[in-house]
Formats: C-alpha cells, structure tokens, sequence
C-alpha cells in the first residue's frame, strides 16, 4: 500500500481469490462508478465516463463513416404502440418500467421508458418513409435505456444502461442483411483494433435471438475468469416489423412493398469487457486508444533542481502531439504515484528524475506488461514522442491484444462429447468449448443442463469437430461456441 | 414553389400572417422534428440532431477549458430523496412523471424521472466528499429531463427535452459565486459569438428563482415576434442543499464545514431560439458555427462538359479546409435546390456553372441577407477557399449578430409608467420593456397584469430610467427588463 499525504491506494482483492470481488473493487477503487439509492442504477464517475466518451467518439466516426445519421427519440413508449409486434412485446414487457402518473394526474395509458426503441423507430418510418427515395434510412441513437433486472452488476447488468441503438430500413432484404453484418464487423473491428479485444463473430441459434428478429449476430469475448461475454449484437428484422407497423413504400414501378429493417448496439457493458480482458492485481489496464489518460509523467524526487522543468517539457511535447498526457506534480510520494495511475490502467508512465536528467534519458513503463525502457531525450524530444506514439499506437494496443487472444486460445477447447466437456472444464477451468450440434433446440438446452456451459453463438468461422451432434448422436449441422455467460 | 422530380419545397406560412405557425413550418420542413404519438414528446430528426451536436461540441469543449468533468447520474430520483429539500420538491413534483412499476411489481417507493438532479448529485457529493483535498467537484452531465408540461411546442416546451446539466460543489461562498457567474458569461459567449445572438445577462427577481436557489442568474435573448426567450440559466444554492443531504468536509483546520453549490444549464430550447432569431420567410437562417451544413454547392445546367468536374473540385478544396460542406449534383432542378438549402437555412452557397467557369470565378450567395458575390477561382482555389473560410467565421455571424442587435435595440423600449408600457407596446409591438422598480413582489405582479409584460431579470448593466417605481411611485431600486417570454 503505497500511502502519502493522508490518502493511500488500497490494495484490491486479487483475481484468483475471489474474481467477482476483485471486479468490484476495482470499479470502484480506480473510481468508474459509485452506487447510489436507486437500487440497480450507478453514477458513472468522471474516470468512467471519460472511457464511455471515448469509446463513443471512435464508434460514432465509423458509424458516419458507413454513412450513418443521429437521431434521438423519445425515452417512453406507449404500451399500445409496445404491443404492435407480438414476439417484440414478449420479450420486453416483463422487464420495462412503467409511467403512470404524470404529475398528480394518472395517465389516461400508461407508458414504458424504453427498453429499446424498435417501436419508436417504426412508427417514425410509418411516417417519413412513402417512396423508394426515401430508403435507406440509416439512423443512430446514443441514449440510455432501462431494463428491470433482479440481480445488477455495475457496468455488466443494471437497471439503467448506456448504448447506442442503430436502427435502419432499406428497399430489399439484401440490403438488410448486408447493414446487419457490416455494423456486426464494425464492433469487431472496433473491439478488436480499440480495445484490443478478440472476439469470436457468430450467429445466435433461434432460441437467443432478439425478440422480434429473423436472425441476431453477436462479438463474443472470453474473460480472464474464462466466461463469454456478448459485446455486442446486430440484429436482421426481415419485414415483420414494417407489417406490424403499416411501413409501406411505392417502388420504381409504383408498386406498394414492405421495407426490411436492422437494428444493432453495445452498450456501456464494453467497459465491463475490458475490466476483464485486460486488468490484472494491480488494477485496471486500458487500451491506448480509450485511455482518458494516455501517459502520466511521474517526476522523481521532483524537489530537485530542474525535474519539475523537464517533466513540463516532456509534458508539452507530448500534449502538442495530440497525447492525452498527465503530468503529476502533486506532494505523493513517486511510490504513492505509480501505484494510484497503475490502478487506474494508465498505459504509459514516464519516469524523469535527476540521474535520468543527467543522462539525457527518461524510463517508459508500460503498464499491461510492467515492462521499462529507457529512452533518449536527444533530438529536441522527437525521439522520446516517436517513442511514445510508438508505444499507444502499435506495441501496447499489439501487445494487449496478442495476451488476450493467447489466453483465449488457451481457453478454447474442442469436445466431442458431453462428458468431456465437462472433464475438461473440471480440468482446466471455464472457458469457450467448441462443439458440434444438430441443430434441435433441446440438445441445446440438454447441453447446458449437463455441462453447464449455454451456446453462445454459430460462429462464422467453422470448424468441424466431428461429424455428430456432442449431445444426441445424431449428423451434425454446425460447430457451436459454448461457454458459461456474463 | 420550385417543384422537381416528384418533390416540392412547399411554401411556408410568413411571419406576419400567423408567427406561431410560421415557426411550426419550419421545424417541419426543414425536418428538425416530427411529432410522435408520444404526447409533448418529439423525434429530433437528423438534420436538428445535429443542429445539437454542434451546440454540444462547442459548449463541451468550453466546459472542458474551464476544468469541468462529464459524469452520468441515473434517470430516476427515488421520491424520498426529491423530498429532501423543501423548496425543491415544492417546486418540481407538480410536474413529474412518476415510475411506480417495475415489470409486473408494484414499486415500493415509487420513482420519478429526473426532472432536474440536483438530489442525485447531492446524494452522490455527501458520499465522495470529506475533505477540503475533494473540493471543488466540478461535473457536468449531458442528458434528457421530463417535465409533464400541459402545453407543449417542438424545442421551447415539451415533455422530455435535452439538455446539460452542471452541477458543482466548492468550499466557500465567494467561489461559488464566482461559478455562478462564470457559466452564465460563457453561456452568454457561446450564444453571442457561436449562435450570433445577443443577450442581457441579469438576475432573477426572487418570484422567478430555480426551486431551491438563493439566486438565479439568466441570458434573455429577443425573438423576432418581440417576446423574450430564457436561453441560459445559472444558479447559486448557498449551501442549502449540502445541509439538507448533509454534505461536509474537514477544512484545514480539522473542523466540519458545509460546501456551497451551484447547477447550470442549456436546454434544446436554443434551437428554437435561432429559429425565432434568424428565420426568416424562407425558412431556418442558421449560425455557420452549428449549420450541419455550412456551405452548398449547386451546379448549374451540370449536364454540360466540366461543370459537375469544377464542382467536385471545389467541394474538395472546402472539405480539406475543414469546411462542412455538401455537393449537391442530384437531379432536382438549381431552382429546387436554391429554395430547399434556404429552407434549411445554409449559410453559403454557391453557384457554379458554364459560364462561371468560362470567366474562371462563381457566385457566392449568403443566406441571412440574400447578397451574392463573384469570386475568382485563380490562385489554385485559394482566394476562393479563403472567402467562404472569411464569410463562415466572420463575416456572416458578425452580420447576423448586428441585424439581430439592431433588431433588439429597435425593440427595446425606456418607459417611466405602466400607461407608457401600454402605449408604447399597442403602437411598436411587443419587445423588451426597461423600468424601474421598487423592489416588491406586489408592483411585479401589477405590471405582469396591467401591461402584459413579465420581469425577465434585473441586468447586470443597469440603467437609470427614472427615480421611482413604475407601478407604486415609490423609489426605485433597480431597473428590471420586462416583456412577454416563451
């Protein structure tokens, strides 16, 4: 425990001594969240909400990118206009808090705050969409919904969450399909360039599709604890939402045709991920590109002629580079310093002190491997920003993500039989199971009973296990990714 | 009306005819918004979404250089927690939307959607701040509120609106003070220098405080029917509410004291504010500095060799100069397209065709005055470049600002009696009335009934019309600024 000045960096629980608390501490000690009164709601600290404003800014420019509008609708919906899509209500209703009074008047009908806006969205395209120029529609939202949970994790499952919701609309089923698997390869991207994150692309099996959806994609990420945790999903509506809603459009040949839909989201969940991607004993570790602190420069023995000096001139060399750059000069101690920052997942430490001044040189620690370098602070400090881009934009992003996919791979295996699934996982400790199934729905639910692990998704990529189905016996149709699920 | 393939920019309703309904045209047709069978409530359609994002973009990045910090709070106050403090609940649970189910489940308390959350940040600061070393706290949050309004209009009054809220908390009075008066000066910037519209920066009379305040400071701007529109709020709470959520910290000295606070916001209603300040018959005159849009570029007869060619060219100069700029090369007719970027309210556009081209120049026309000028295209674009880059930061929010200060002034009246109000009102139409006044609640509430005119604040720049109270006669002690408002 480093302690100075009156305040300490605890110490958190360690990973392997009770996972679950080792997350909570460090959502709290490294000051993402705190709770609150409203019981399954959290305040998003300034720390956590600084890495929801980045994941936004970089997901907001490739949705733009790809062409895509924000919108924002209304947070209620009326339970008429829930109930216009029969498997849509189904799954929502029972998890949706409802407005009854407005004031000290009671509604005349109640409203829901949105759990997801497919309905709003609909009823808007009901009214602006009449003719083939006016597809596509390709709109986005960043707001916050609510679901009605039992059981609430900070960022993994709560009452109140952050995300955007897409929602889009087009003449033909083929473009559908092809917006729903483009933003499912735009999370991926974004997870796997941005957070470093590998995840398995796949297609959820009928029984854990989206209520309402013809087909749902998911990113699957396994965490250090070796469950899955969906990151991520974009969902294919065929044109059952636009029959439902009385969504018409007159086509070239001036004839009346139902449009097809797509929605897709992540949510605030995605810093849940990276909790528990990336973070180790120490605390939290942040991707580069998230970080809302890329480098902190820690002078040592900051007292002494001309460190504080230095450590200013790294400071704006960095800054000017576009780096999002601390320079702590506050009375801690450099001890209390690189505990506080390592906590808090900075990737980037700059060590300056007055031997280091002496040698014209710096140390750079990179946080996710605890490594130290020295470098150079010649060349009017180009070398020494060179180094440090270097650093956030290739070897860290690189480096994290070569670990996570190693434990992921680490973590993956192939099973042939129930039994061995089960022997394996006893063995090695949860993690993915590829297996094969023949596509009966309650196979799948016989494999989670026994096993314990669900079916997480049909990836894209496919492989083939065997040639018969891990529960009955019978030909197989599809390698399945399995896993226990956050 | 130009009319073109199959679509028409419809005529909108003057502003002498009907104001109100001349202001409901334009948020329709130039797609702001569209109503939903949400009662109060309103879909923000692109084109107005991202009206708002540049308002967000600009006023965040003020925030950010003043040292403030985004966080998120929930969307739900339990109603023990709105109770909290006295004036506050008295003040906001007439018109809050109340949460009493939970899926099927009756709540045990019921909850209401955050109408405004000072009671979450108060419950928040009483568990983060104990010490002198965690002040000041200076957050921010961007998000929606729901107020059940009975009468509502897209943007200036409806159910659920978005705005910002900031919230802080400080160890002594004279800094909050000093917060207080800082957001409403960079309220009142933002709003003379990026949306072109001036305003009087004042304080509230005591009748018109935020629930809960011990002052409110405001911006009142001038629409173009003469009422008075409150763009910007700014509030000092003493430490009222740390008292009654018992926030306190230990001061130097070891000894329990209580922070003071201040909240602060903007609200969507400053779309409706540059509607009503720069629109004109044609439709929407926007700012550049938060136009999606800032510059158009309409080809003329684009059919002919090397127009559209010429036009790629120029759009591409604009775009590298950071300009946002659109190329508009579909089929409508220059006419069509001439009354639809007007209707949207883009500050430039220009003109380019084969005669242009010919004589190596093109047409610039500005929206908020209809001038059009002749630039040269020599110099590889850059004289070209460099005039719409001198027209979008300077010359046209210079201009629009002074044509609507000359309007302001134009509109401003000095009166000494409430008679005077009356006549001068009957005979110029309505504005912004300065006169003295005593100080009592009774003379405010007589001249909002004898003369229809309202006390919008007391300005910070104070005048000295007369020496007596207009209503009682009886000394003055401040002049106020009355009129009617939105």
């Amino acid at each position: 425990m480093a302690k100075n000045n009156g305040k300490m960096v605890e110490a958190i629980t360690s990973m392997e001594e009770d996972f679950a608390k080792w997350y909570t501490d460090i959502v709290k000690k490294a000051e993402l969240i705190e709770y609150t009164s409203v019981k399954g709601c959290m305040v998003i600290r300034p720390y956590g909400y600084a890495i929801w404003e980045n994941i936004q800014k970089i997901l907001d420019g490739m949705f733009k990118a790809t062409g895509h509008e924000n919108v924002c609708m209304p947070m209620f919906i009326p339970e008429s206009l829930l109930q216009k899509e029969k498997d849509h209500v189904e799954g929502f209703a029972p998890e949706v808090a409802w407005v009854t009074y407005g004031g000290n008047e009671k509604l005349e009908e109640r409203l829901c705050v949105r759990p997801t806006s497919e309905t709003l969205f609909c009823e808007h395209y009901a009214n602006i969409i009449h003719s083939y120029r006016d597809l596509p529609k390709l709109y986005n939202q960043w707001v916050s919904v609510v679901r009605w949970e039992k059981t609430t994790r900070p960022f993994l499952r709560s009452r109140e969450f952050l995300w955007q919701e897409g929602h889009t609309i087009h003449a033909t089923a083929e473009e559908a399909i092809e917006e729903t698997e483009r933003m499912l390869n735009t999370y991926a991207e974004f997870c796997e360039k941005s957070l470093a994150m590998p995840v398995i692309k796949g297609r959820k099996t009928d029984s854990d599709k989206f209520a309402g959806a013809e087909s749902t994609y998911a990113i699957e990420a396994l965490m250090h604890d070796g469950k899955a945790l969906q990151a991520g999903t974009s969902h294919y509506f065929g044109d059952g939402f636009a029959k439902a809603f009385g969504i018409q459009y007159t086509n070239k040949e001036n004839k009346l045709q139902y449009p097809h839909q797509t929605s897709w989201g992540v949510t605030t969940r995605l810093i849940g991920a990276i909790i528990m991607t990336h973070g180790d004993d120490n605390g939290l570790v942040l991707p580069p590109a998230v970080a809302p602190i890329q480098a902190v420069i820690v002078p040592v023995a900051q007292h002494k002629e001309g460190v504080l000096e230095k450590a200013g001139e790294l400071y704006e060399k960095l800054k000017s580079a576009g780096i999002r750059v601390k320079l702590d000069d506050s009375e801690n101690s450099a001890g209390w310093k690189y505990a506080e920052y390592e906590m808090k997942g900075v990737p980037v430490r700059i060590e300056i002190g007055p031997k280091d001044i002496e040698n014209n040189r710096c140390v750079l620690a990179t946080r996710y491997n605890g490594e130290k370098t020295t470098v150079s602070l010649e060349n009017m400090l180009e070398t020494f920003k060179d180094k440090v881009v270097s650093l956030l934009e290739d070897e860290i992003p690189q480096g994290m993500f070569d670990k996570a996919l190693e434990n992921m791979k680490k973590r993956t295996y192939a099973c042939k039989t129930m039994d061995e699934i089960v022997k394996v996982l006893a063995e090695n400790g949860d993690g993915f199971v590829k297996a094969m199934w023949c596509g009966d729905e309650e196979c799948e639910d016989k494999v989670k009973e026994a096993t314990g692990v669900g079916s997480r998704c049909v990836p894209f990529e496919q492989e083939e296990i065997s040639d018969t189905c891990v529960c009955c016996g019978k030909p197989a149709k599809k390698m399945v990714l399995w896993a226990k699920a956050y």
